[in-house]
């Protein structure tokens, strides 16, 4: 497995395995990987000759009052996860390697990002928007794999790449759970161990919603009564939508999702169904 | 000559030139061909394998009063042109082709288009950027040609290229002029017979600027003096920038522009040069 930090040793990487003949699937990740990356990699390996994973902690989708010094990273041990699962390369810049001046240009989400997590966290999804241009031109990967455990970020990435003509296949993986629901995150690792029991009814409580909202009953309220009651945790939000269009208007599946903060992590989950099919 | 008017058409034809690993040139222009459009086909089809002319009259560019309804077009003539210096195919779709629904996400050219052509066009240059990101995923161009005339469209798309690390190469062409000093427009066909004399003081104009800054005078007053007698045009703007940085900070080459509208013409022109070196 190559580990390369630098642009230019990953331009020349990518040079040569174009010029091979051989497919590139990229998983861009920040790092302290967990099974729902691993999945990914495993997916990719499927569909493409090279995989290519980025680790890169992205400041730029970090608010001011956010996490970014405090996001948990540990190079060291995911090269050893990555590499079992069959990675080809890591990629792991420095932020001098990403970002070497600033930028006049901008990429914005807009109305996409006026809900979920984009609502919470001004400037977050421009931010994303931004290192995944960067990397889908750096690696000219045939295919790009994100988790639907972020599912806005998902949705949004799926309408830069289909608005711009990005010439890569978005793919979707699913969500990887704990045995007892909750879904995996690099944060989970800021929970208490009170916390961390408690986490396990944001799942519960989407199931919850997702019956009554099939019922065609409301969800919202309900799932908040039993958050409320099984976790100490604060609701952030809890929103049902189309999905990937992130509107009201629902056409076809549609996405019920959730944040809740708790002392030192903020954690969110979803589930994305189609009404006509349950 | 193809010539090709759908999406799927041009990708496929992309998708072909590629695997026989052929490089492709795109001169991006929105048709009613002159030399200075043929003269960056010219310089394409010396560095690429086959050469790509996009003719695209891009309302994202134009502003709710600007000309786009009344922009000259003739795609007859223009096959015709680009046929004859070696055009291996246009690419010329219609606006829902190219915009077949609206996108929350947004490019913004920010400060780079706070001077210029940009302080007096808002969003002129979001939408350049829209359409050369587009054109450039669509064609997996190698390298892309861009006239100097457009000095402040060719700074902001280098910018765009370096900040998100496009692999696409972007390739100055100069300003090509009529005998008189004129630069070449495809605007310059609203002209009346009086302001199409008059137009060829623009330039000269600029010859009057340039040397008054090298021997460290101010160009801009007597550049309005000189304007003011011998057109009946508005000056639009004269201004002098660091080039490509657009900022007041003077480094190496340096850019004298100026806009001039006329009763149906709106006129730009500029000369970049080193002060250093002359």
């Amino acid at each position: 497995m190559l580990i390369l930090q630098t642009v230019e040793e990953l331009k020349e990487w990518v040079h040569e395995t174009k010029k091979a003949g051989q497919t590139i699937g990229i998983v861009p990740t920040m790092g302290f990987l967990h099974e729902g990356h691993l999945s990914l990699v495993e997916k990719a390996k499927e569909e493409n000759d090279k995989v290519v994973m980025s680790i890169f902690v992205n400041p730029a989708q970090f608010g001011p009052n956010e996490d970014f010094d405090r996001y948990p990273r540990n190079l060291v041990r995911d090269q050893q996860l990555a590499k079992k699962v069959g990675t080809d390369v890591i990629f792991a810049p420095s932020v001098d390697e990403m970002y070497p001046r600033d930028s006049s240009i901008k990429l914005t989400a807009g109305t996409l990002a006026h809900v979920l997590c984009g609502a919470k966290r001004p400037g977050h999804f421009d931010g994303v928007l931004k290192v995944v241009t960067k990397l889908f031109h750096l690696t000219e990967a045939n295919r790009a794999y994100f988790g639907q455990k972020d599912a806005q970020q998902l949705a949004i990435i799926e309408s830069l790449v289909a608005d711009f003509n990005f010439s890569i296949s978005i793919r979707r993986g699913q969500t990887v759970r704990e045995q007892d629901g909750l879904a995996k995150s690099s944060r989970n690792v800021y929970l208490s161990d009170v916390e961390r029991n408690e986490a396990l009814h944001l799942k519960k409580a989407l199931e919850i919603g997702k019956t009554l909202f099939l019922k065609k009953q409301d969800p919202v309220e309900p799932m908040i009564s039993y958050l409320t009651e099984h976790t100490s945790g604060k609701i952030d939000y809890i929103e049902l939508l189309g999905y990937p269009s992130l509107t009201k208007t629902i056409q076809n599946d549609v996405i019920l999702a959730l944040a809740v903060q708790f002392e030192k992590a903020r954690l969110i989950d979803n589930l994305i169904f189609n009404p006509k099919e349950n």
